[in-house]
């Protein structure tokens, strides 16, 4: 997975908690910007599939925790989306300080219309582009 | 103060940060549900301004922490609102641990057309309700 | 599992996002202070625990959406403590709105001393007051 | 202020809420980070304070709201400490969106022992390192 979309985290002292490391609900942000950054690559990204009409849902969000993130550490999140048929798309995660693993994770996700929000298709130019994307990978 | 409308509060974990006690932005966030709260009380309160188009934007906010807040603290947040004019007003709010202290704060506002965004009057039945209420306090 | 532990969750309007509704990241500290409520019913709960220098660490957490929550919403979560064995514990969660399921999820978790943050077995009082608590359920 | 220390905040969809802003809880986060940012700069800033045993305590918190900010935003966070007396400080923050101003505030602190919660003086070389600072400003 050396060749995957990767961003970086820097935690904040508010997502710290009172055991003195980043709260664990903190972690499903940091999956939502890594896949907001990992979109914006293609076309207007995330922002443009809302200016369209097309939301995203979440149905599915998983974290596995292998060692605790301290404040102000920088973490990599790597990403991959794949799954993608119809409506339904997934990305996976992994997260790490330096070599270390500190945690993992995967999301499934929905396209709908923001009016009517009933299922619709992913946009063509979203789906060829992650699957290029991803075929390089 | 003593009439004053309250409600309670309980610390999350989730809103503790690394210093042991409750992160100072969660003040703020208690503060809004002392507002909806209050609002509650007098017809479909906030979630009906929603409804009816109307959006009350905060335009100031402050708070002055006394004491640290723990985990699972339970603390009274009391709130009076006032200064209504047109499409402006404030609200001001102690937040205590039993008898002690722990802050203070006021937050000022407007009351905006949802779709235009413009000033538009604070409905009557919601002025006419806060200043009987406040009457009597 | 009509008799299952429960509590109620009321959405705040600071837990919502751009898309109207309840982000998904909410959802996991509502089933973390439904654990501490779970808790609370025996001795000190999660705060005896902490006292005592034992941390509750999260190991995997997950969450399955099936309707959005909205602002002020008034949601009942229900949990289950299991799978106790030696310093690890499972909880099952189900989040609805009146009838309807809006939610469910589980939590896997680890004990362990606060100093050290090596596993350390859960306390006898807690697992007798868990075994108790599901076996009536 | 032209040569005021800044730094950049994007907004995340997590911070955004249900009137399609940022909640404004989410501003006093964003200074936090701003603080981190600018202690950052003088030997191990705000996490070498805390590996020291000293807490930085946050007294009063303040923001003033021009112009919501949308998510993806990029926001420009400059900030200025001053004030400083023996265990306390300042710090007078602006959010600007390219020209546009999107909010002020300022926030007020106090050092303390962090096993005593008792003052203690801001450390010598603290007290230098940002009097330069601002001195070139």
């Amino acid at each position: 997975m050396e060749s995957r979309f990767s961003t970086e985290i820097k935690v904040r002292f508010a997502e710290t908690d009172a055991q003195g490391v980043a709260h664990h609900a903190a972690f499903f942000v940091w999956l939502e910007t890594t896949r907001i950054e990992y979109l914006a690559r293609f076309r207007g990204g995330y922002r443009e599939l809302r200016e369209k009409g097309i939301e995203a849902l979440t149905l599915e969000a998983y974290v596995r925790y292998f060692a605790p993130a301290h404040f102000d550490d920088v973490l990599t999140v790597s990403a991959r989306a794949g799954d993608l048929s119809g409506a339904r798309f997934r990305f996976d995660y992994e997260i790490v300080r330096g070599e270390e693993p500190v945690a993992e994770g995967w999301t499934t996700h929905a396209t709908v219309d923001s009016k009517t929000l009933r299922p619709t298709r992913i946009p063509d130019w979203l789906v060829h582009a992650i699957e290029q994307a991803e075929a390089r990978g």
